[in-house]
């Protein structure tokens, strides 16, 4: 397919999007070539359409001269999901990037998908609302992605991930029609849930061109704890005793030794000696509600002497989260390149899941970190590597398979926040079982049948 | 169809239930023939299957002999989702009661569709938890056909529905395989969300087997209050005004004029003579939390001299909900049937919506009430008839399009919790456009290209 997007094509596809509106500059293309992954794949053009009627009219054209098309965001995804495998046309939704409408009194706000989450966040706050799907990426990554992906972020251990807050649709189909599904109320049970089917589908059934989002009033208050444990098994138990006493917090984010390790420079004063596990844990809500969970909260820490830091302040509580966000970066200092995983076990199972990687770490002599979302088991795996280094790459390859074998034998799931897109194809039979799957191809040949839209994505040998 | 399962099938369905499980005897059979609408449809058998296995053999029959198969939980539906309209076989999914699996440290329980929702509450009292979903039927009610319906009821104001606690399905399919979807974790992003395209389907797409639910710790306490208030308008911009506030009631229930009219003896003391809208308004969490929440609530009442009441135990707390509980029996007081509906309005719209209904009444000479959950916009209008008489019955279903016609134009929906099964077939068009129309027919016909399962729901014309 590569390299099949002749002149006239491209003539078409300028008319129909508009002077300085499509690309096939090579300098412009390699912009538009990667996401978080780091993978690489150069389009033929890019195209920035602004209205629906012209994302259709793109699809259409690709349907009559059978050329992928790949929806964009902001390329911040972690598995390739708008990488364009097959070349063809990158559609960037950037142009797309209006607030149509924000409704206080009925909490919802209607967006392109090109909207980029810290700016609605921004947007909300001055009527005290918030869109809570937060992302570690939220200050670039766009609602339009996030919903592709079904985007989740520390906050979903209280408040879930993108499918709780997306309710309704304006959608491209495959073919070029443009489509709505979903409400603009809080309910709704009105014909089969296209709105669901589509959010998570990582670009391949439909390209969304609204969202109707669900808000919910901005917290008040916060109250953040830094609690340190010598080993994670305590760390772990004690993060499902405070859940099971409705304790909900508002972030619940652990990191083991070894990530520790790496961010320990970055907290200050020195964390105890024997720390093994650490947990930061936010309350939010009004002063009330977070004052009650609290008094709740402390009694666990103090009457089974856990040491923990909390921050009295805006300053001291960046200062807790300081060691969190630094962990990405860090994990560098170990080795030149990771295989990263958002992995999810039942909660009960994360000291299995910690103890396995612990020992496949020993045993295939590689290093590996964990860190994530303790409260609902959405764990982030990183495997440290050297990728010119044939041995680590090797073995590293083989920790991945492992560890999905394992969290597949755990009851849990190979990614909680991330999607499939290219990295986890091979994988998805181990979780997806062989009707289902053929289910699923059948609603993508339902809604693709000429598979234009985002080929090679979610299913194995897909392209 | 009717009338085509002749004795060879019947036997062959009988060796695969086992002796006892099929009946054909018509006393029988008229305990299988209605639901919550009081419509009536016999089917020529029931069948009581106990496994996925059975069902699947059922269904595999079905597509040879080409008979219609209805599921049906407890019957207890508003629209006529479990009705055999064209015949054929029942399938009842009473024998498949059990809880399979109850994991409260991950608060996950494994259910089979029989389970009747208030018999899993009440297993998991003692372990103070919670499946959030409460369906007025709820003593009643399956979590299948919960599921089927996408049910709803009052604490989905701060709690959700049933797709926000279904995560994952064992499901056999129209054709007979069984298959497994979704995850049992917190979160999950693999391949599309059929979970979630088949709650809500109404028993068209799939017949549910297994149901792995999210469950939440069971709040400690509750605070109830019953405010009153000269105007509705008064009570929706009260409504609107603490949820905007962060006040996140577990039930905010209102009732207009008419409907307190009809309650009003069961309410004692009696309530102010001018009370034109009533609220009851439920606080449930930790005792902190209540308390924080009546903290911030009490303030909104007494500023703006609003009356209430506030029950101090749990005999005043029944009392107080008395009214609500004795609403929906106590319009027969007026006349003797009712047209019902549970449209959806943006909250904000409530107002508009039963100035619209009293304007009816007025003006199509019927006596129409309005009561619900305010919290959400989701409004049982009912249409109150003597079905005998021809005019109140015309004027009735006057009404009735009318209601539809007015809600879709508040950018409302036809229905919050019940479904469109039989009933609002007709009227579906009027909310789902044709793109999205033919899109459900599509994905119905890829799962039952034989159209057995559940015939004659959800489409119009569809049977």
């Amino acid at each position: 397919m590569v390299g099949d997007m002749d002149r006239e094509l491209i003539k078409k596809l300028q008319k129909i999007v508009g002077n300085g509106h499509l690309t096939t500059a090579a300098e412009e293309l390699s912009c538009y070539s990667y996401d978080g992954t780091g993978r690489i794949f150069q389009p033929e053009a890019v195209a920035f359409p602004g209205t629906p009627e012209e994302i259709a009219a793109i699809l259409k054209l690709a349907n009559e001269y059978r050329f992928p098309v790949v929806p964009r965001g902001a390329g911040s995804g972690m598995t390739g999901g708008s990488l364009p495998v097959a070349g063809g046309l990158v559609l960037a939704t950037s142009r797309m990037n209006r607030i149509l409408e924000l409704d206080p009194d009925n909490m919802i706000a209607v967006v392109e998908p090109g909207v980029i989450n810290g700016d609605l966040q921004k947007a909300l706050k001055k009527h005290h609302l918030i869109y809570p799907p937060d992302p570690a990426s939220l200050k670039f990554c766009s609602i339009g992605g996030n919903a592709a992906e079904c985007a989740g972020g520390p906050s979903a251990v209280k408040y879930g991930v993108t499918r709780d807050y997306v309710i309704g649709l304006e959608v491209v189909l495959p073919t070029g029609e443009i489509m709505t599904t979903g409400v603009r109320t809080e309910k709704g049970v009105v014909g089969y849930d296209l709105t669901h089917l589509f959010i998570g589908s990582e670009g391949t059934l439909c390209i969304f061109t609204k969202l109707i989002l669900r808000l919910l009033p901005r917290p008040e208050t916060k109250a953040t704890f830094l609690v340190t444990f010598a080993s994670l098994p305590d760390a772990t138990r004690f993060a499902a005793k405070i859940m099971a006493a409705a304790i909900t917090p508002s972030t619940l984010e652990y990191m083991d030794r070894t990530a520790i390790s790496v961010v320990g420079a970055a907290i200050s004063p020195p964390l105890p000696e024997n720390t093994a596990a650490l947990l930061l844990l936010e309350l939010d809500g009004t002063g009330a509600e977070v004052e009650g969970q609290k008094r709740r909260l402390l009694p666990f820490l103090e009457q089974q002497g856990i040491a923990y830091r909390y921050a009295v302040d805006e300053t001291e509580r960046d200062h807790l989260w300081q060691a969190r966000r630094s962990i990405s970066p860090a994990t560098f200092s170990l080795r030149p390149h990771k295989i990263s995983e958002d992995v999810v076990v039942p909660r009960s199972k994360i000291p299995d899941l910690v103890q396995f990687t612990e020992d496949l770490a020993r045993r295939l002599d590689l290093t590996i970190l964990t860190f994530g979302h303790a409260g609902d088991g959405n764990i982030h795996v990183n495997i440290m590597i050297d990728r010119h280094n044939a041995r680590e790459l090797e073995n590293g390859n083989v920790a991945r398979k492992r560890l999905f074998e394992f969290v597949i034998k755990l009851g849990g799931t190979l990614s909680g926040e991330h999607g499939i897109g290219i990295t986890k194809a091979e994988f998805l039979p181990l979780e997806i079982e062989p009707r289902a799957l053929a289910v699923m191809k059948q609603i993508k040949q339902l809604f693709d049948p000429a598979n234009i839209l985002n080929p090679g994505k979610i299913f194995p040998n897909a392209s």
